[in-house]
């Protein structure tokens, strides 16, 4: 399915990068999450089981991506993409308990607290948070402490109150309200936006990049967020549950507010994909070092899943 | 009732130094912790419930007094003070949440679920979590961001899987069974022993003190939070809920294991006398300068509340 999605936008060599990304990110997830060992064991089953062998890692993608655009070692960005995807899927697995989202199916598999238990799923989040922040400021992820703690002030800031967390507290808020576009543009910058953002800013952190190159990477990343939010919404609006590996149409039955619900499908998508070209124009001073960072953002407007 | 149990243990200045510290501790997490505003005000609201106005502030005081020791700049050491609060908050949290303890009660008001709602309570654990550690990781915390790093790895240490996370796994899964006394010292180290020893250590960290150092104030840290933990035990077993501020006897009616129920009341009032006595002596080399810290190991296990 990827592979057709990235036909159809014509950039070739994107479904391989995201795949050869995806198992290096798995493999360095795999060597910094703990091991089954001891009485807690079922709590490392439980990250492991939320964590790996499922997902784009578009986060990863992000962050290894453009730590390539300043040549940083790759094992050093492979370790942040990590530690992102470790706190996205910590977001995941509360989302989908009970008193948040209260979902059973997450990436084709039974969510978390479906696969083991509630008080399981609620640990496993917390301690895959304390695991990605503990990875960023390792000696292993970069030489220079400076760039370490950038990292976790940056993921703090944009996973916590004023970000993800901020995001998911609205969004609890407002089901059934109705929303005004500005409300929900607010709403999915929080919620998902902060969180790409970072990851494609990450790359310059690590590189030690000046700041203009930081905060172009940043725009980038907060309008890829918008855009691939939009065509989450409009996946979720028209797919199957076959498809996107979720339940499908969850969130009109849910009252969730989304600019497809309030745009309509053919706005939300023309909207989309202005912002892809916006977000892919963010990334011109780059050269061709940055054309699967383009290529990505036309990609999130065009997949299929 | 703190005086009194100090005067019982004729250690005088700790009283009037907890105070301080839990008074400077209050102002810089008023600080920290995000303002209650835009849409997701209810976020903010819910993790200044859960932090602000309560608790002893233990875990403030061992970082205060710890990072003394090393002369370190006291705003910086509130800062790791108000960190290390901020994560034992969001624990409580999530503690007390229906699926883990579901405790109505905590510092004698209601917890932080009944006092909001569920996904409100989960989500402010959540971002008092990434509030913690992009504190730490801030310039404000430490001039050397190699100090910050060590904060932040060995927080996410104390708290994760193979420490406060992980100890509350097994907790969970070991209600109603029959553990032994090594399977609930561990239990215990973990649970509550890891994010104690945390606070003793992070003033050596903060003040760049050698190994030696450190580890003797991770030593004083392990013991008395294992001479604590007993101690609490013995309060939940003979305390009543209007001494506590917490629902009395739950231990007992939730089929906890507990050192109190295992070794009996006189056995465990010896082994947590014995503990804190071990931990002051790990001070001995510290000389006058750490008379706080001896006092607070001997009021642990004297304690009415």
């Amino acid at each position: 399915m990827a592979s057709d999605a990235v036909e159809v936008t014509g950039q070739e060599g994107l479904a391989a990068a995201l795949a050869s990304v995806a198992a290096e990110v798995e493999s360095t997830l795999d060597d910094v999450l703990p091991a089954p060992e001891g009485a807690e064991a079922r709590l490392a089953e439980a990250m492991r089981y939320a964590t790996l062998g499922g997902g784009k890692r578009l986060r990863a993608f992000l962050v290894v991506e453009s730590a390539a655009l300043f040549r940083v070692d790759r094992r050093c960005a492979a370790r942040v993409a990590a530690a992102v995807e470790m706190l996205h899927a910590y977001s995941l697995v509360h989302d989908d308990l009970p008193a948040m989202d209260d979902d059973d199916l997450r990436r084709g598999k039974p969510s978390t607290h479906r696969a083991f238990d509630e008080p399981t799923a609620i640990l496993a989040g917390d301690a895959l948070q304390a695991r990605a922040f503990e990875v960023l400021a390792e000696p292993d992820t970069h030489s220079n402490p400076e760039a370490r703690c950038e990292l976790v002030a940056a993921l703090g800031h944009a996973s916590g109150a004023r970000g993800m967390a901020g995001g998911q507290m609205i969004d609890m808020l407002a089901e059934g309200a109705v929303l005004t576009v500005d409300q929900i543009v607010r709403l999915q910058a929080l919620k998902t936006g902060r969180l790409l953002q970072f990851s494609a800013e990450a790359g310059a952190i690590l590189g030690r990049a000046p700041a203009p190159q930081r905060l172009l990477l940043a725009a980038y990343g907060r309008d890829f967020g918008a855009a691939f939010q939009i065509a989450d919404d409009l996946l979720d609006a028209t797919g199957t549950t076959a498809e996107t590996g979720k339940t499908a149409g969850k969130d009109a039955a849910a009252g969730k507010a989304t600019l497809v619900g309030v745009l309509g499908e053919e706005r939300a998508r023309a909207q989309a994909q202005a912002l892809a070209t916006q977000a892919a124009a963010h990334l011109d001073g780059f050269g061709e070092r940055a054309h699967l960072l383009r290529a990505l953002a036309h990609y999130a407007v065009s997949r299929r899943q």
